[in-house]
This record gives C-alpha cells, sequence and structure tokens, in this order.
C-alpha cells in the first residue's frame, strides 16, 4: 500500500460520518479515487432512491480523496454540484473521482456515481469539487 | 398548522436519515422553509466542522422542502450546487431556503445556512438546487 | 464619481467586447454594481431571445465588476453559473450583481439578471461567479 | 454531410453573434461536437486572454449542438456552469462537446475547452449545460 493509499484510507477510517455510511476506498491512483457504499434502507430518500445529500456526500468526498493524491498542501472545499441524471436505485454504489487540474492555489475534481449490479455499471449522477489550497501559515 | 406545514413536516419525519441528522423543520411558508439540526461530533470533517457532504445536504433539503410549498405535481432534484464561505462551525445550523421560480416545467430555489449562536446568525454556506416537475402519468 | 466606480467603469469602457455589446455601468456601491444593455437583433439566439452567452457574459461581468469593489487584490475567476428562469426578452437587460463573501483567498458573488419594460423588471436569469484572489507577486 | 450535421451547421450560420465570433463546426457526431474560434483581438479581457462570457459562450453552444444531435424535440437551457482551470491565451480555441445523458424530459451535456498551438492542446477550461426538453404544445 502506497504512502497516498494509507493517507486516504485513514483519514476515511477516522471519519464517524463515513462509518457510519461505511464509505470503503477501494482504489487509489495518483489522481485518482474510487469508493463505494453497500445500499441500506436508511439512506433512502423517495424509498429505494438513494439520498440526493448521500449522492452529494459520496461525490464530494471521492472528489476530496483524489485531491489528497495531488497534494501535500493543505486544501478546502470552495464548491460542489452534483447532477441527478438516472434514479440512484442499487445494491452498491461506486464513484469513481478524478483530478482534472491540480494547480497552486486551485485543485479542480469531478466525479462520476455508478450504479453496480450483476456486475454492470450504471452511471446514476456525476458532479465535481473545487478546493482552495491553503496557504502555509 | 396549514396543510403544506403539515406536507413537510411528515415528509421529514418520514426519513431515517433526517431522523438520524436530527433534522427539525422551524418554519413553513408558501415558496419558503427554515430547518435545523444540532451539532453532533459524529457529523465532523476536520475537527469541529461540519461535513462537507451534511452542509450539502441541509442545502439540498431545505431546498426540496421549498419545492413542496409551491405545488402539488411530483418533482424530481435535476442538480444542486454548494458554496463553502465561511467554516461551518457551531453548535446550531440553520437553513433558509426559498422558491426562486416556480414553473411548469422546473422549479429553481436558493437556501442560505447559517450558524446561529448566541443569538447571532453568521452566513457559513449557499447554494442552489433546480427541480424537474414530472409529467403526469 | 468615487475611486472604485471611476476603476470600474474605466474597465468596462477599455473593453472591446464591453463596447460592442453596449454594456453601460449604471450604479457602483461597495460590494453591488448595476450594468445594462439595451437589445440588439444580432445578440439573438432563438428569435427574439437573449443568447444564452451573452446572459452569461453580462451576468459574470456584473459579478467581477463587484469584486472590483471590494479589493484591491488582483483576482481571476474560479467559475461561474448561471440559471434561465425565464425567457430573456425585451429591449433592455439589468445586471444587478452583489459580493455574497469577500476574503482573503477567494471573493463570493451573485447577480440576478432582469428585463426592464415598461418602468417594470422582470427576473429572468441568475447566476454566480467565485473569484480566487491571486498572492502579490 | 448526415442531416444531423446539416442541422448544426445551419443552425450555427443563421446567429449573428456566432458570425461575430467566427465560430466554425469542426466536427458532428450522434451525443458530440466540436467547435473552434480564431483568437482577435477584441476578444479580450485582460490582455491576451479570452472574455470569461465567451468562454462561456463557446462552452454554452457547443453543449447546445451536441444536444441537437441526440433530441428531434425542443429544448431549452435551464442552467450552465463553466470551470477557468489555465489562462484561456491562445491563436486557436476548440469546444469539445458531449452528451452525458438524453433523457424524455432533460438532456445533460458537458465540453471541454483547448487551447490549440503548434498542433498540440491545452485544456483551460470545462463546463456543464443542463436542457430541459419541451412537451409538445
Amino acid at each position: 500500500m502506497h504512502l497516498k493509499e494509507k493517507l486516504v484510507k485513514e483519514f476515511n477510517e477516522g471519519l464517524p460520518f463515513h462509518r457510519w455510511l461505511g464509505i470503503e476506498v477501494v482504489g487509489v491512483e495518483i489522481g485518482s479515487v474510487e469508493t463505494q457504499i453497500n445500499w441500506r434502507e436508511e439512506f433512502g430518500h423517495y424509498p429505494g432512491y438513494l439520498h440526493a445529500g448521500l449522492v452529494g456526500t459520496l461525490i464530494e468526498t471521492a472528489c476530496g480523496f483524489s485531491g489528497l493524491t495531488v497534494t501535500d498542501e493543505k486544501h478546502v472545499a470552495t464548491s460542489f454540484s452534483v447532477n441527478f441524471l438516472r434514479p440512484a436505485v442499487g445494491d452498491i454504489f461506486l464513484a469513481r473521482a478524478q483530478v482534472t487540474k491540480s494547480g497552486r492555489l486551485q485543485i479542480f475534481t469531478r466525479c462520476d456515481l455508478f450504479v453496480v449490479s450483476g456486475g454492470k455499471e450504471r452511471l446514476v449522477a456525476n458532479g465535481e469539487t473545487i478546493f482552495c489550497v491553503l496557504p502555509e501559515a
């Protein structure tokens, strides 16, 4: 396990909200991260649909993890956005985030969210997160 | 309690994720809704900061409730976005959402998220949600 | 005419694209700016509708001007977004922008775009622009 | 030249603002479109930088063209957003748009904007446009 993978996994496991959600970090490369969760009834919005706020959480979180892989500088989220493309209904939700541009002042990331079912992936949402790099104190 | 207030409160109380968060509906007018939660440690991202995904959840949820007050048509979220303006640190988080435009096909809403402390409000985030009105079956 | 008003007006008049559009700066306060243009046939998208790119231009530009009023630091646009609320059809388009939050690293702004007709204003679009403050060389 | 290519090119050539910009449609496939413009001094924002509003225009326009290739239904823009990744400085600007999801009620599209120089492409901005499909009269 390389250094950045260790960092992302430890950060993920340290957050109680991520543990409640059961977020698992399933892939870490420099510039891209995959996470997934298993559906539970208590995540529902309309019956069987993953709550829009949790769709956003999975996207923003995976984006943030991808940012961790490209810089050691401290950075915070400026903004994030989510598009709901198809009903977020399924047993496994897989978030695949990547860094679009990592700069000195800002990091731009994007993420696709898939439902995995019977070994097939279906894109149900996508989104973006922009991070602002904090100057050293 | 008018009809729409009843509707929003029942919808809120029916969702397990909202009960976990402790979302309380504190104001319902036609076109605007206020909700709030009390901080708990398990909501944290960085120590003491409300998780970005929960900031998004509070904003998207209050936007959705405001949409419920202006139409009886079924509608689903198209997209939402969130801006992080100041550190989301505090004991009480108050979301104040309003409908910007309610049309035949789409509903545009926006929301400000405040930290309330010592009776004073501080704007920490804002965001938008767009909904698509579903045609009758 | 105060210093910031002079600055915004000179910046506006110095840009050939703004002169082609006929952007007029009609109000400058610290934290808010109003601009307007008069409709011309060549601005059309669908017949009689202001081109979506020009709706965006008016919003981004007014946001940028509002940013100029709150800081002397050099800043550049990170992102902007636009919502199309009603048909952008009319003789006069009025953009009213304001700073939501001006910080050390970032400036958040928003803008409403109105059609003015017979002395009445109708909101046709709104949007946001985030700016990143550049560190001194 | 297939039917959709003809449609997009005719739509493009019919718009005075596109002719002023010199937008050329250089590729049309079902679900994706490429357009480009040549830099002119009058497009400037800061010296040598393509105006943010024109960056938005190129992105929104190419997104709209990609939407035309996947449906015959009338549709209008709901919202669009733009991220500024690198300085938009160059002689040729190439917009590459694609449809992310085309549904019965909505069409989601995205676009990358490149500067082309010496045969090499550099990503300078990206963005999204959502369209709402209009019901038949």
